[in-house]
């Protein structure tokens, strides 16, 4: 998410005094670009700190903004947290259309193809790595990431594929995607860290796909 | 692992005098217990306070024994991870033997069997999700785990199946288990936390079984 450009009337002849108060000249431009600064901010306080141990103060301190500010937009440390969250996971939050619309037989390759679009770009990457730090580390940031991803993300697919046990099968999925993200960018086991992203396309596909639909059983992957 | 019994010619008469509480009555039987300890100590601070920031002083400390006492068993700070992670995993590396005898068919059950063995017991699951915190926040102990697993697992289950692939293979069968233990045992989500073992052994050793030898393809679980 790039911010907008700035209104007209701010110019380079009017430098933006990006931080702490609200000062004259800002434009409307700015909302947003405090926003996600204070948003950055989070992930990096958090990622570096801890969440037990980062705070308001901190991460306003790193957006260069006032504590207020913080408060004013997103409530208390966990709401900041959440909205961390769903800014590192907007990429993500594509699953459930990307995953209804085509063949059904190849679902599986549609949801293992979305996360490797997401986790082969440092750009998207670096932020969900952060998070996982975090959730690793922390209960009450583990409990905030499974509540948003339960609701934005499981809780959806499933409405898409009905089936009883759905929430199970795309949690198996999710697992075998999530196993191959630490081993492959977290822990960076060879050969995985270096393998083509196109031959594990290859290799997990079938995978999800039995996961997610039950079949068709997957081929035995060629040597 | 457990303290052999004391050697007869050291009695509670001839105290040894190790760490920071020497205290009377300990025999040679101390050798391990005091190994042990240390070991524990350094797992829980590793945890608490992260790779970089434990010290070989704060893990004596804890331990009650003499820094010195740790560098002679361990050697840096880097040694004591690894042996800490060696304790962790030892339950684990039961893994290439139990692959071994058997059926071939049946290698994917019996990986997951063994996973879920290790994982569902609390005394063996605790000492791992410690080193997997660490792991993920710090990129030494990520490296160090990583060169253990690679020595003592993966290659050694490498040897047992020959494939040109099949260190890909092992890897991709590590990322299924590895992520349940993410969603079931860290991130605690919902419905996978709480289903029985026996529902997700059934539904995940088709897929080991796949990565590992190729086939045969997993039947679609029942519904």
């Amino acid at each position: 998410m790039t911010a907008p450009p700035p209104a007209p009337s701010s110019g380079p002849s009017t430098p933006r005094r990006r931080g702490r108060p609200p000062r004259a000249g800002r434009t409307a431009a700015d909302v947003p670009a405090a926003r996600d600064r204070i948003l950055d901010a989070a992930r990096e306080t958090f990622a570096a700190h801890g969440y037990d141990k980062a705070s308001v103060r901190a991460i306003a301190r790193r957006a260069e903004v006032d504590p207020a500010l913080v408060h004013h937009y997103f409530g208390t440390k966990e709401q900041v947290f959440e909205a961390a969250v769903a800014k590192a996971a907007a990429p993500v939050l594509a699953g459930p259309s990307v995953l209804a619309e085509g063949d059904p037989r190849e679902i599986g390759e549609r949801m293992t193809r979305l996360f490797f679009s997401v986790w082969e770009n440092p750009a998207s990457r670096e932020p969900l790595l952060a998070i996982i730090r975090s959730v690793v580390t922390h209960q009450t940031a583990a409990r905030i990431f499974r509540q948003f991803i339960t609701k934005n993300l499981v809780s959806r697919v499933a409405q898409r594929l009905p089936a009883p046990d759905i929430e199970t099968r795309i949690e198996l999925a999710v697992a075998q995607l999530v196993g191959v993200a630490m081993l492959r960018y977290v822990l960076r086991a060879e050969p995985l860290a270096s393998a083509e992203a196109e031959d594990l396309i290859r290799r997990l596909s079938p995978v999800v796909q039995f996961h997610l639909a039950g079949g068709p059983p997957p081929l035995p992957p060629e040597h």
